[in-house]
């Protein structure tokens, strides 16, 4: 019924033994006559089709590419076989299809690589026929420059870009114009003050000018075709359009491309290069895809042109962070400023460094340590005070806020660029089940029926639609039988025990190390111990975390390939939350675990706590964890950063090309060399394919993370990620412009999923932070000593009121200090950090009322914290208006005008309509709508 | 230019002058040629237009009716002058226009009141061409049996139906049918046992019935009319929809009603009555507004189709409240019962009322009071037991998972219904102005610009848009200047200011006469004290919650008034935002202070803490403040629900009705007796006006906190809510059906703010139980005990535990008590409740280590609560998908549907289109869309 009845369906039996039935059918002249038609155009004069932008008759554009691995015969059979491979590590790494490693089935797919080779000719056959029964028009190019590829060319003829855009409701400009006025004169001369003040910030492209006219958009319809001005029929629809129109056709491509059919499905870039005429490729990389306008802003209109309205999405999004970014780094900067400016006034940190206050430490560990003198703190407490101040938990309040601001300033340009963009209709297209799924439903449906009737029924049905057959029949020699969802929890749930695992040995590593290095008899290595363990331990960590990262990816995809979802969108989604679940555990565990658990159950001299026997708890140096945690997220952060985008995004591209290039020189030296003589689409098949935004989203959320979560222990944290997205920006747009095929156009109107995460994250900042303030920080001990203990109101004898009494008599058997020489004197009583009662009370070393005190000072922080910054964050995000007053102005504005126009056509076709129909004598007046608000924007 | 040019407008100097100059223009001949016009047709015969439900010629049905008040030259002053007092009170009570008391301009409106109604009269006039113009039919009425009131009836014909129903996007059913499938058959099989078996819940109700095929639907357009079944144009709108399309036309109503041009508008309701034909109001009365079905379901989609959706959608909202509030009400009572059965089992009351533990209390107040002993509280401590006993936990995290099924239930029983009711792919109607914004808009235009030809230019403008002009000079001599939106923060202030004084004043009341009551030396008067003070105080709570209900209900929308919104939309928000506020604080701020604010600060024995100087701050009984919060809880709860509905909602209608009666004997005897006999507009016009669904919810909404908030201390709340719903429905059932004019139908595709308001006290919800249960309950010092002090890790010794030691002799002089002869014995050490130090620790009375430790564990509790709770919810937020699956399948398989059948109609159209077109010789035939989807609902 929906398939043209002149293309008979072909009677499969069954679906494990179909290879040699479609050989069979193959054979019997299918795809000979195919192919017959389609290489009727064969490529000779290159003059026409204007450096490979148009079919040979230089007319018809090129829409869309599709390349193929062509079998010759003369080639060797691991030439092809290397070709089969490389489909398939470019589909594991989309995600398509996960072959089974070590499957037996692997093993006869080599063996049966002459069939399949048919079998693909055969579904590309069938493929191809049926776009050209949609009214494509192809080419088929087999003797490119490119030895062993084959290409098909794809052009949209108009009618079938004039459908399409109907179906889809794409909304294309009107030739009415309007005016936007930028509201009152004064606004307005302000808005153009401000422009010409950051004139040299904006981009140079056509795009920024400030348009003061729009022109009004409606949604294409053939109909209504006299509404648009159709005098340029080539360039009404851009290239994005066409491609993206091209695309809706290729529903199963995914599955042709998993399989090997097609090597790659892209749309052509347009012609880069010194002597190219200028176009939007060119503009982007003068004047986006560059580090010399790191300063300037994005040209997003451009990018939306050129990439699409998703692609655009991330980029302004992008850009609103890092600019966002400036007042956090500023305010981050100041605090830590402060902080050093009021080192030398921090009574505590005077305190320890104070030689008169003789105060001697109880041994950190049982028998391998020694006494020490409270002085050699001095330098961690005045660092420590760099980062633990009173200013932090202002920033950490106004970062909870900040993020707020962030996710509003982004929802109102997200409603404007909508706005701009002629979005605001837009409904999210219908979501295509994904090939997989189908396979699946199938596949439980022959499963379930038995009876041969229904399967040959369910087969029928699957011929008629076309050429589900093809990747049926492929689909099922790989035998990928879909698990359950369960699955992904028995996975997951392991993979984050792994990063547990993982952290907890970094802990023990460190552990072992310390009394390891604690017992050496050198005492200059003693002395560096602290500082070497710290920082190798952290180094460790990052090396763990980098590597983890790479795994966890690729085991999210493989996770969410397992649970086959329905729809491309469900997919997707599910990826990016398994990923971002994994890589978040995987990125915050060790900072985590240095905030809220180390230190916090070590014992008391006397009794620490082991565990293992051996290994003890860990405790932080005196000053309290903030410093540890500190030097761990400013060597995570930037090693993150510094590495993963240096070594991952540019190095390696710069090894891969390195590698290509060398394997080239044996194969076809000249491929490379002959680059501007190659037709644009064979340039871009040489491209890397386009892999989703998810990667880049997911680098930008755990950085996020990393500005918001603990920044009341780093400040510096927003600057770090400011710099590092300053180079991101450019850095992106060269690998989009220059170094990937061109994408997709995709229509979005929000970053999606990203924006429900980036919420998830500032929500759960206020808690951690307030845990860190309260906890990690020494700000409520200090604030609970100085209003409830201390006897001037002042900070002075705040390090004595912290350090509890140990008698050294107390100490049990083979837990006494080794080398209790180390100081000049008999030590009797010595000093450990916790609220404890001294050992000449009732109870000693119980915990004392202090300790209860400030836990419960602490606690009623945290509460007040989390409450009153959650309640700021929605009053920020209640008294921010999602849309803009001045888009909201002007979509009105649209609307009305828009049934003014359709009024005004109406007005001729209702005076002959209603003088038959109506019998009254008044004139059939179209009622003036909504009139009364016209005076509203005088 | 939007109005025809055959209307001269009629220029107009100054605002506050123009009285004279619209007399004079009126006298020259413009009201004289209109009513002649309007009055051409004259009610003689009745036989035809059928109850009044149709005009004259028996034809054209009665879509809308407006009515005015006929000044007869005969009739007295007085008679006309109590006449406009009416539109006053009624357009104060729909809150259009604030009347200023005590303005000088009310004296000068009684002396112009000729000139009135001569204005009046011109804007009828005007205002009826207007709507003659735009294609309605009207008929005007002055000689009823009402006498006077003038009617004017409008009638929407045909092709203005089909005209505004194109531009609204109107939904209707196409001729298109499909099958509606549930799933699998097993499924299937399931939801028609399960129908059989609610077969009596179901009322009896065509809609009702399980259909199976569905009515594809479509935005109705003039050109697509082939679409639709057009063979009965009389029903093809129903009443509901010709209504509420006429109701688009008279934007300006509000504004002339307000101004007592017209006295209401309305559309006419379905004829009611034994003797009556089956119609829908009729089936509604019968299978809805009675209480003999309270136990079925409610016929949601009747309510719709005679009412409208927003309505509609209210019930269902009601309906599904209450369906939720069975479960909640269940799981309360058992936790209840609970209590109940474990009373005897509790070992603190246990050792409350053993008189073995003979303990001293000190004495509760200084002076006046003595010593008493413990076992006297046994009464309290065992009734304390029933609401504080470890299932209330259980019972608080219960209703916060309850409350977030509940918001989710409902968003998908909403889907369902947008879904049924064709209100998928509605977006909200286009917001328009308020005529009161419009005018001050215009007002300040005017004072800005003092030149006299720009005044004249705006003028001009104001008066080309008709009657604009009318409520203009009407407005200006009302003179109510627009106030600015920082009054209402100034005056909101205040109102929250006087309910604490409120509350502090019966604070006073119960100290103050809990003091006297003691002092009395009558004995039994002082044993009745507690507890006669206690419901006094709760009574009077009640009595000043429910006056300043009604005050706050004025004050807000007095408010909400000064600050002239832009659009209705967001007047009703505003509106109901302040009104939210204002009756929440009253509501809840008395329970608020009981909950955690009385009995916190009250020192100790013989140093009880003052305010000023002889009001002590008050304590709660022994057993903690749970028993009287419950009481007031309970109080507050049934004493608003019982007086607010029965009295209010009952009562007061059928005083007003016995009112009305008695009034009308003297005037018009017959005028209630010939009920039957009057028109169907007659008999509408003396019902209530519809004044909007802000009440109603309103009152579900402060239910719906007393059943959430404070859930922990009160597991019957939920019980009582469910009993009063039952009424409740019904209540507003028949309210609605019979003592209501018919309300215009509103489309809606939601419940609007009041989602957001129950999301935000569920979540305030969560919050103040995690408080309730740590701060106001005993469930933390028992469990701190039993698990940190217990040498048992039983509950014996508790009572002892939380009593401290006060020696008699630290009394201060002039504190110890008058009467310490009240025990047998001497007494030395009595006993007060509090963690504080002992007389013989070395810092007396100080607070103890014990109440750190219980404070940090109360708060921790609260961190824990609060966050594992709204994770929770968040969770069932996130698993329960927001769209049925059955619903959005079907939406998925209509849009395949409504493709296919533009696809079919394309078909014919393309083949010739692209044959000329096109040079391909394959058949054009339109590509599959989304085909491989087809066989998943197999």
């Amino acid at each position: 019924m929906r398939r043209p009845e002149k293309y008979t369906p072909v009677p499969v039996r069954e679906t494990g033994v179909d290879i040699i039935n479609i050989k069979g059918i193959e054979d019997i002249g299918y795809a000979q006559q195919d192919s017959i038609l389609l290489n009727a155009l064969v490529p000779e004069e290159n003059t026409h089709c204007r450096q490979g932008l148009y079919f040979q008759d230089g007319q018809r554009r090129v829409d869309y590419v599709l390349t193929y691995h062509i079998k010759k015969q003369s080639s060797s059979r691991r030439h092809s076989s290397r070709l089969t491979d490389n489909a398939f590590t470019r589909s594991l790494r989309r995600g398509r299809v996960p072959p089974p490693k070590g499957d037996p089935e692997v093993g006869a797919q080599e063996h049966s690589l002459h069939y399949h080779e048919d079998d693909k000719r055969f579904c590309r056959d069938e493929f191809e026929s049926s776009l050209m029964e949609m009214g494509l028009e192809l080419e088929k190019d087999e003797h490119t420059k490119t030895p062993g590829v084959g290409f098909v060319k794809i052009h949209a003829p108009w009618h079938v870009l004039c459908r399409e855009a109907e179906f889809m409701k794409l909304k294309m400009p009107t030739k009415k114009v309007y005016e936007v006025k930028q509201g009152s004169n004064l606004v307005e001369k302000i808005n153009t003050f401000i422009t010409k003040l950051t004139e040299p910030l904006h981009p140079n492209v056509e795009e920024n000018r400030i348009q003061n006219v729009k022109h009004l958009s409606y949604p294409f319809s053939r109909e209504k075709q006299h509404l648009f001005d159709l005098s340029d029929r080539d360039s009404f629809f851009d290239s994005k359009t066409r491609s993206s129109i091209v695309n809706t056709f290729s529903t199963g491509i995914t599955s042709l491309l998993a399989n090997g059919v097609y090597m790659a499905a892209y749309p052509l870039h347009d012609v880069n290069g010194e002597n190219a005429e200028p176009n939007d490729r060119k503009l982007l990389y003068e004047e986006w895809a560059s580090y010399s306008v790191f300063y300037k802003y994005q040209p997003v209109g451009l990018i939306r042109k050129y990439f699409g309205e998703k692609i655009g999405l991330y980029f302004a999004w992008l850009g609103v962070y890092t600019q966002m970014l400036i007042p956090a780094s500023l305010v981050g900067v100041i605090v830590f400023l402060y902080g050093c400016a009021t080192v030398d006034d921090d009574i505590p940190s005077m305190e320890i460094c104070d030689k008169r206050n003789n105060i001697t430490m109880c041994p950190l560990c049982d028998r391998a340590c020694s006494y020490w003198k409270l002085i050699t703190a001095c330098g961690t407490a005045r660092a420590s005070h760099l980062f633990d101040n009173p200013a932090t938990v202002f920033f950490s309040i106004f970062m909870a806020l900040w993020a707020a601001m962030f996710m509003e300033h982004w929802k109102r340009r997200q409603m404007r660029l909508n706005y701009i963009w002629d979005l605001t209709g837009f409904e999210d297209e219908e979501d295509h089940p994904r090939a997989e799924y189908e396979f699946r439903v199938m596949q439980k449906a022959l499963k379930k029926e038995h009876k041969a009737q229904k399967v040959w029924l369910h087969y029928y049905t699957a011929l008629k639609q076309g050429y589900v057959l093809c990747y049926v029949s492929l689909r099922c020699k790989l035998r990928n039988s879909p698990k359950e969802n369960l699955v992904t929890a028995s996975i997951c749930a392991p993979q984050i025990g792994v990063t547990f695992a993982i952290v907890f040995g970094v802990i023990v590593y460190r552990i072992s190390t310390t009394s390891a290095l604690y017992m050496s008899s050198n005492p200059t290595t003693r002395s560096n111990v602290r500082l070497t363990v710290k920082t190798t331990a952290a180094i460790i960590n990052l090396v763990v975390i980098l590597i983890l990262d790479e795994v966890y990816g690729a085991v999210a995809r493989w996770l969410t390939i397992l649970e086959v979802p329905k729809t491309d969108k469900s997919f997707e989604e599910r990826l990016i939350f398994k990923t971002f679940i994994l890589k978040f555990v995987n990125a915050f565990t060790p900072i985590i675990y240095i905030a809220f658990f180390r230190g916090r159950l070590v014992g008391r001299p006397g009794s620490y706590l082991y565990v293992f026997e051996s290994y003890r708890m860990e405790e932080c140096a005196h000053g309290g964890c903030l410093m540890e945690l500190c030097i761990q997220l400013s060597i995570t952060m930037l090693g993150k950063q510094l590495i993963q985008n240096n070594l991952f995004e540019i190095g390696i591209p710069k090894l891969k090309k390195l590698i290509r290039y060398i394997k080239s020189k044996r194969r076809a030296f000249q491929e490379e060399e002959q680059d501007k003589k190659l037709q644009r689409y064979e340039t871009d098949h040489f491209l890397e394919p386009f892999a989703g935004l998810t990667p880049e989203y997911m680098e930008m959320i755990i950085q996020f993370g990393f500005v918001t979560l603990f920044v009341a222990s780093f400040p510096l944290a927003p600057l770090f990620a400011l710099l590092n997205n300053i180079i991101e920006i450019r850095l992106d747009a060269k690998k989009f412009v220059v170094e990937l095929r061109r994408p997709i156009a995709a229509r979005a109107k929000d970053i999606g999923i990203w924006y429900n995460i980036l919420r998830g994250i500032s929500k759960v900042a206020v808690i951690i932070n307030a845990f860190v303030i309260s906890f990690t920080s020494d700000f409520i001990p200090r604030l609970v000593y100085q209003y409830m203990y201390s006897p001037d109101g002042s900070m002075h004898g705040f390090v004595n009121h912290t350090l509890s009494y140990f008698n050294v008599s107390d100490f049990q058997e083979g837990k006494d200090p080794l080398e209790p020489t180390d100081l000049e004197y008999k030590v009797e009583i010595c000093r450990y950090k916790d609220y404890r009662e001294p050992p000449w009370s009732p109870t000693p070393y119980e915990i004392s009322k202090e300790f209860w005190t400030v836990l419960a000072v602490k606690l009623a922080f945290v509460i007040v914290f989390q409450n009153v910054v959650m309640l700021m964050s929605d009053v920020v995000d209640w008294i921010i208006p999602d849309i803009p007053k001045d888009i909201s102005v002007q979509i009105h504005k649209e609307k009305i005008l828009m049934v003014e126009l359709f009024m005004k056509e109406e007005q001729g076709k209702m005076q002959t309509l209603e003088s038959k129909d109506s019998c009254n004598n008044h004139s059939p007046v179209p009622r003036p709508r909504s009139f009364p608000n016209s005076h509203t924007n005088d």
